[in-house]
């Protein structure tokens, strides 16, 4: 079949539709084509046989289905969507732009854990789940009722620290006991250092000349990539989903945020902050240092739902069942 | 007991638990409290005592609990997560700042019929999902398929122009058959009258003197507001979200977009725009449009994730899981 005679073909079903649907409705209300026929289906097939934007013609054949889902008649309610369906598929199977280009990033859907159908999960990866979010939104408490609902490591600015300084002093400890065992002078010396002196000393001698963030920004990264080849975990912060992402590690990224007034209310209650003006005061500096933090070390702008797979408002939901929402997202 | 010995008695089961799982583990590197016993369980002690933040409290209980969850003896571990639980639960009731208040708006959530918790949908609403997207991040085709998918109608902005046009048409219809009966000199002035002065005539009289925005938007939402009375429906953009909610009406909103580059290359595609650049400038132009539109009508920032439940990265799904992620989140 010519091209022309293919969209004339399909121009006639979709008008014989419009006609039949009307008629089981009995009203011309809510008919799409009015004018008279021959001129409706030369139009329609002019517009098929034009290839890009076709969202106007694809308004239309939806307007049909609108009206015939809305057939009280079963059957004849049935055998009209079947021939809707049986259109459409003839339709996006014969055009490109009705068919709608993909905005698929094979890269961020390979690395999206959240992604079941383009998802390339390998034996021995670990479900990661990255939580950044606004002051005040409730995102920590929410990522650790999550931990704890899923039996999963929790991770966030207060116990990565205290992880990080584990692993410190016991390179330290190492360290020292090795260097005591083969330097006599040493180990008499050390006993008259102050530990505070010795203290300072490592921390330079571990930040390898970097400032104090820039340092902690590396052993971060380092930890998380070391704890993401071992366990399953939820991380708050820390620029996690960036970090994992360079390194090619499937993760979930999700910001979790909520309306200004409503985390600022929160604030006054669970800090004990006197005044609404504070509050608001306190997420502005608050955001903003993570903001700065978050560009420092990705070159990206935090906060912007470009830069993550999920955004959450967690005012429309709660603690609990934003729990459930996430749950219900990955489908654990 | 008193508040002190109270403090004291759960400050004793975690410090001990903390020795439990390092010596199940073989190793002191875990180990949270360091110092001597004594000290370790009277700071324990006091911060549980004090009321306010304790998320630092709550840091160092999580990694007893992450080191336990590392024990491969499966009894072992049980019983170590058995009294972590234990140990969370009584702190939870006893400690508000612990339990972490709330950041559910009960006005959002009740809107919101994404949130099984604390949703109080009544019998006869209908399932309403609102989906504003950026510019060519496929949030129409997304939203297209989708009620494909859930075989419930679709309406976009063409097909809310071509629903309003129809209205109209049917009223112009009825109004002018009403004055030709009853008026024999209309009914004849009226074959010589140009059909398109007729037209204006009758969008001037439509329009109640509003500007041709400001009627569309009025139409649009009282169409909608009648549409959510009767039928389940996706609706792409017109501000749906906000009119709805400022309706008490249920609904689900999301927002859809990608990374501005993404976007760009796929418009480049979908849209035959020959240069990257030209691609950016029609994102940059077409988004301020609805940011400005938004902006009038709802005094709401457009494109914020503040101001919908959800936010969807299509790039980091593509159409058709996207879909799916709506469907898990709605539960269908």
């Amino acid at each position: 079949m010519s091209e022309n005679n293919y969209c004339l073909e399909i121009a006639k079903r979709i008008y014989n539709l419009d006609t039949k649907v009307s008629e089981a409705l009995g009203s011309e209300l809510g008919r799409v084509f009015n004018g008279p026929m021959q001129q409706c289906i030369s139009d329609l097939a002019t517009e098929l046989a034009r290839n890009g934007q076709s969202y106007q013609l694809r308004g239309k054949i939806v307007l049909i289905a609108n009206m015939a889902r809305t057939i009280e008649d079963k059957s004849v309610n049935k055998a009209m969507m079947k021939e809707y369906n049986s259109i459409l598929k003839e339709i996006k199977s014969h055009q490109t732009s009705f068919n709608s280009i993909d905005i698929l990033n094979e890269t961020s859907a390979a690395l999206n854990e959240s992604n079941f159908t383009n998802n390339t999960l390998k034996e021995g990866d670990h479900l990661i789940i990255c939580i950044s979010r606004s002051h005040g939104s409730a995102g920590a408490d929410i990522g650790f009722a999550l931990a704890d609902k899923l039996h999963i490591s929790y991770y966030d600015v207060d116990v990565l620290d205290q992880v990080l300084r584990h692993i410190e002093s016991e390179k330290e400890k190492e360290w020292d006991e090795e260097r005591s065992k083969n330097d006599p002078i040493y180990a008499s010396a050390k006993n008259l250092a102050k530990s505070h002196t010795r203290a300072r000393l490592t921390q330079l001698s571990l930040n390898h000349g970097l400032s104090k963030e820039d340092a902690d920004f590396f052993n971060v990264s380092k930890l998380l990539i070391d704890m993401a080849g071992r366990e399953d975990f939820v991380v708050i912060g820390r620029c996690a989903d960036v970090i994992l992402s360079n390194n090619n590690i499937p993760h979930i990224s999700i910001y979790i945020t909520a309306p200004t007034e409503i985390r600022a209310h929160r604030l006054m209650e669970t800090r004990n902050i006197p005044t609404f003006a504070k509050a608001l005061k306190q997420i502005v500096k608050i955001d903003k240092k993570h903001e700065l933090y978050y560009h420092k070390f990705t070159g990206r702008i935090w906060g912007i739902a470009n830069n993550y797979d999920l955004c959450i408002n967690s005012s429309s939901y709660g603690i609990d069942e934003a729990v459930e929402v996430i749950k219900r997202l990955i489908n654990r």
